[in-house]
């Protein structure tokens, strides 16, 4: 909790739900007759709407990227560091949106939701959600908010893949796509990790087939476990040693299986912690959207054909630590975007962290990242 | 199975189990009253007893490494690829030994086997086990052989630690150490892997605190999850993308939790086969004892401290793809070993297979293995 909030802080703020009332025809052949979506926003959208920059986030993500919900809250918003007056995404130039995504679980329609079919929570019948049914989504809140055209769409990780995909299925609404510790599709080792996520979470008895809300209890071992797994692949292995290293939570090893190094412990509670705050369907809906992730499928993998339709400036930076997403992946996506005669700022960051990076400020991705993002203000006017 | 037996193989093979009567006290304090461990040879015991090598397994390993138990079996041992005549380790000058550690599931005393103090399968009262104490329980199996000296200690991943362990506890009683893929202790990412596995087995509700034996039930799924998680971290996300990529089980995306990517099935696949024929009471005692080994501990993290009293020559190899255990970190081994002034042969092997390496024979590999092991025959005279 702030005593006070700091000068560079974006400051309280408060999210709204915006409803959408016609149907939404998704990927998977099912659609949504209404929906949610919960909103953040932060600075002044102005006169002709051209200063708009779109927030997308990543897999446990949600709208609050940013400032403090009230002077109680003990951390500010996810993306705090990245966005707030004189920070790379600067709320005295740029008008930030935030969103949480369609299937999500902090207050947008998503399997904690009622089904208005059937008055019942929506549960493992919510449909399957891909990144282009997000865009999809995203763009009718752009034209809700009278956005024809993002200044830029900017996102980490799964949120830089949205922000590649508005690039493709939108082209004329965004003026920049900025694409962090992300990657053009999830190699099978991602996949592998996403699956034993999932069967962490099916396998759990409280799950109840995804209906474990009708039982009153939560899959909160499965949850942790998906965590456990997916923590370990956010940080490096040089990071881990440097935060953890082998050390022990008490003096002597104790010949058993409780918690004796710190870094059990950490994930312990780390992985406690989440499932408490996030919802199991969601979890399963977000990585399945990953796995799919894919622009260059329809293209017999061929990236720079699919990369086309795209009008907008790119820029990409990836992270020397992140094995996750690797910097070969975001290579992979500047080649492509090269060879479709596309313009692009590409860096990679020399930063211990693993693929959390992207959340972290050092000084060369605050640089780039403040250089790039005040020359869409200038070119935009704001 | 073969139709006929590889010219190549120590061809059909029985293990034999022996009984050791006098207590063995452990690292943790416990001791075992007696013990049975599973044993199988290959190759003949010369006269004076000095072409003698034991083999020590790795996590899910065991006694057979080498040859078939019958026509019908469809493989050959564990590491038949490296054990055989005219292979690395040569059965026709070598007396091969390999057994199952104490705390296994195949045959040697352990979590499955009755306490005799309760009548009782042991299950989780079965003494938490280290690498040091498996050294002094092989040490015990040597002098039972009539083996004073072993000609050399091989053992890769899990193995390569007993291997270092025996240079340290017995040093007359090794002439060579042969260390594969293995480190001198876990890093942080190590630990935090192996405890997400016993995680997902403890949360088992089939688990019953380890006493699932009387319960008449099996933690398949946690074990199933502990092995996946295991397995993923056995292969590189190269080799992984290029055995299974992004391919599909069927034409196209299903929109469902079901395996759809063929990375996913070959996973759930490998994880339930495990589930079925492995421990999982085991499979916690030998992820601790990956956890707590590091000889380096009670000598303020100085490894070259630790070498001090060993008297054997190391031959240490690692794989360039491996990331569980990284070359990294035999260099770091390599290093205490010069530092503490021992004689150490070391090589890199380039291989795309991640930690899995060790257990295929590449070129380079098989010739590297092969000269030292030739060179440790002609010390020996076999």
């Amino acid at each position: 909790m702030p005593d006070s909030l700091p000068s560079d802080s974006v400051g309280l703020v408060s999210p709204q739900t915006i409803h959408f009332n016609a149907p939404i025809d998704l990927a998977c052949g099912q659609s949504l007759e209404n929906y949610d979506l919960v909103v953040e926003t932060y600075g002044t959208l102005n006169a002709d709407a051209s200063n708009a920059i779109l927030i997308c986030h990543a897999l446990s993500g949600h709208h609050h990227a940013a400032g403090y919900h009230s002077m109680e809250e003990r951390k500010p918003g996810w993306w705090d560091s990245c966005i707030g007056p004189g920070k790379p995404i600067d709320t005295n130039r740029f008008f930030v949106v935030s969103l949480n995504n369609l299937g999500g679980c902090h207050g947008s329609t998503g399997p904690g939701s009622v089904n208005p079919s059937t008055g019942k929570l929506y549960g493992p019948d919510f449909p399957v959600i891909t990144v282009a049914d997000w865009v999809k989504s995203q763009a009718r809140l752009a034209d809700h908010l009278g956005i024809q055209q993002w200044a830029a769409v900017v996102g980490g990780s799964l949120g830089g893949m949205q922000a590649l995909q508005w690039s493709l299925d939108f082209p004329e609404r965004v003026r920049h796509a900025v694409v962090i510790a992300s990657t053009p599709r999830l190699s099978a080792q991602n996949i592998a990790f996403n699956e034993v996520a999932r069967q962490a979470i099916t396998s759990d008895r409280e799950f109840h087939e995804g209906r474990y809300y009708e039982h009153d209890v939560l899959p909160r071992r499965g949850l942790m476990l998906a965590r456990m797994v997916g923590h370990i692949t956010y940080l490096s292995d040089a990071s881990m040693g440097e935060k953890f290293g082998r050390e022990l939570r008490e003096e002597a090893y104790k010949f058993g299986f409780d918690a004796e190094f710190q870094v059990e412990s950490y994930l312990r509670y780390q992985g406690e912690r989440f499932s408490e705050s996030f919802d199991a369907n969601t979890y399963l809906l977000m990585t399945r959207a990953l796995d799919y992730f894919d622009p260059a499928y329809e293209h017999g993998g061929d990236l720079s054909k699919a990369l086309a339709p795209a009008q907008c400036e790119y820029l990409v930076l990836s992270f020397s630590t992140d094995w996750r997403f690797s910097p070969e992946r975001s290579e992979e996506m500047v080649n492509a975007m090269i060879s479709a005669r596309k313009k692009v700022s590409y860096a990679e960051i020399d930063a211990p962290w693993g693929h959390d990076a992207f959340l972290i400020p050092t000084p060369r991705y605050t640089d780039i990242f403040t250089a790039y993002m005040d020359r869409v203000a200038r070119e935009v006017g704001a």
